[in-house]
């Protein structure tokens, strides 16, 4: 069985503060690195052996990565950077607390620009310092490409050609991969694969940290997906991202 | 100028243990990890931003430089990894301790193992557990190109093929290149840039953690080098590399 695993970042400093991130560059918390650490050991005690990897342009992604295949001593193989596998951008909210903007906006509001499919949170002006224009790290990415804020249909439309081109076809030569992304980036992998409709996919939390196996038959057709780990752990982890977005 | 980094990575629990490590893959120690964070904020302080970014598959090296960038908030730019990069194979030595070798077969030989051209230490044996072809990583190796002991001669003849064709190509779109990578393999690259003899290369030690800078002018042609740091520090790491392979 050829397998792609798609792995949430652990907790950064900026879900701990409850803030809204999008393309925010924050660091990883303790927690987070800790996360980081349990994937890595898990997937090294079942038997996981990636060939490539791919994560996104932000940090906390990177280094969740790192973390990972330092566990399973897989220092060595190649991962590939995109910015197409960044988190869904959040526009004018990122940085804002989120139970704040709850509390100003109200649950629903809130709730419309963090889970409707697509409507996307207030843009950023042209000269606001957040527009990722201003990042050296986006200065090869054209500039008619580059969101100042996105629904999550926006998202998913960005990286389905990466998707496509760059990480399924790697399966390959490669038996098996990781991605490391975001809650909403994977989310948007999540929905291809599994021909989840616009509706039902804003109510899929994935688990910080939880290792997500999609197992493939030699045709290359999906067979199963499942969480590696302890399963109440699991549940606790997708109600604690849904429980977020609440004024109190 | 174009400029090219190299970096020895920090010190690893073999260097601290004294014993040869060559392609063994041994974790940086806590100091060595505390040289990568001086090495990058160095950097950062300096005002370097690469856009490239070189390794060997040893972790020591790689995670030299994970932190450096890190350390940069360039976690998201290009790293790409090759087994031409790792340090010199140590062939039958690799895991004796320096001390306690130079104590059976005298400071000389040893010297001679460690600090001539083109003499190399025992070969592995084909069936030794310790033979790189058992390792994923060599996989894709051709078979012939893998080494099981090296003098720095042969180091340096299978360095120099993946520094011109990849690495100094890169400086063509890439302004800022850093290389982190080993004491034996960097020498090699110092030995084929600034033209040292064969005689001369084996008493260059570089210190460990300390950014060496190569300038280029519009040509492509060396300007100058220089070490980023305090010269007296960067003058003690050097006469403590030198020092490690006697018996007392």
């Amino acid at each position: 069985m050829k397998k792609i695993v798609l792995l949430r970042h652990g907790e950064s400093e900026w879900n701990r503060e409850n803030r809204f991130t999008g393309w925010t560059d924050v660091d990883l918390s303790e927690t987070g690195i800790g996360e980081a650490v349990m994937a890595g050991s898990l997937l090294k005690k079942e038997g996981f052996a990636f060939t490539r990897a791919f994560t996104s342009y932000l940090k906390r992604a990177v280094k969740t990565l790192n973390i990972v295949l330092d566990e399973m001593d897989l220092d060595w193989i190649a991962v590939e950077k995109s910015w197409r596998l960044n988190e869904k951008h959040y526009g004018a909210l990122q940085g804002l607390n989120k139970a704040e903007t709850a509390a100003q906006y109200g649950d629903e509001q809130v709730l419309i620009w963090r889970r409707s499919y697509d409507i996307a949170a207030p843009a950023l002006a042209p000269d606001d310092p957040r527009n990722p224009r201003f990042e050296a790290c986006y200065r090869e990415v054209p500039f008619g490409e580059l969101p100042v804020t996105e629904s999550l249909k926006d998202t998913v439309e960005r990286i389905l050609p990466y998707w496509k081109s760059v990480i399924f076809p790697a399966l390959e030569t490669s038996d098996q991969i990781i991605v490391a992304a975001h809650g909403n980036s994977l989310r948007g992998v999540v929905k291809y694969l599994k021909h989840i409709s616009d509706e039902e996919i804003v109510g899929l939390n994935l688990p910080t940290g939880v290792p997500y196996v999609f197992e493939f038959d030699d045709n290359l057709q999906l067979v199963r997906d499942y969480f590696l780990g302890d399963p109440a752990e699991i549940e606790r982890k997708m109600g604690a991202v849904a429980a977020q977005g609440r004024a109190k």
